[in-house]
């Protein structure tokens, strides 16, 4: 998988507030698939479904030991969604200066 | 919008590479949908159809006059991304040690 297909991935995995909501639980720790489909309205195909979406962007790791499968969170993935988003850091800040340097300009005239 | 919807949408949004290179084409200036559409094998209305989702999620400010439409980045809503995904840093981080420590234990046996 090259860097740009596992970063479309990770995105589109990640933009989904029930997948949000696994990750999140998963940081307390891992737990089976059970426990993780637990707070959700939904049936346990479709948190499964999800967590397939988790994996296959290598956000979740699956360990199986005889029927009991284990999830836990490998965060790993996440740090080419910071290296992304950090080279449009200027362009906000930017944003936020042109708008500081309104508010000023607006102060000195009466 | 609330925030985790808008935070969907940033997410879906750029989870597409095409959609993610308009942003860097973008980072050089405002342009119009015909220069944007230029570098990429496809019709402007696919194109268009991208810009839209872009717009949806507002990292992209289309203005109008008259007929002439210019696009410029908005990169405030990718604060939401960072903001999510800081909170997972610790959890790399200590992947990170954990593998450390592997291999300094293993260094120390012979």
């Amino acid at each position: 998988m090259n860097i740009t297909a596992s970063l479309d991935y990770v995105l589109a995995a990640i933009s989904d507030p029930t997948r949000r909501a696994i990750l999140d639980r998963l940081t307390r720790g891992p737990a089976c698939v059970t426990d993780v489909a637990e707070p959700f309205d939904m049936s346990l195909a479709a948190v499964s479904k999800h967590v397939q979406t988790l994996e296959r962007a290598g956000l979740v790791r699956r360990q199986r030991k005889g029927r009991e499968h284990t999830l836990s969170l490998d965060a790993r993935p996440l740090r080419q969604v910071v290296r992304w988003t950090s080279r449009y850091e200027r362009f906000w800040n930017e944003h936020l200066d042109r708008l500081e340097a309104f508010f000023t300009q607006k102060g000195q005239t009466p």
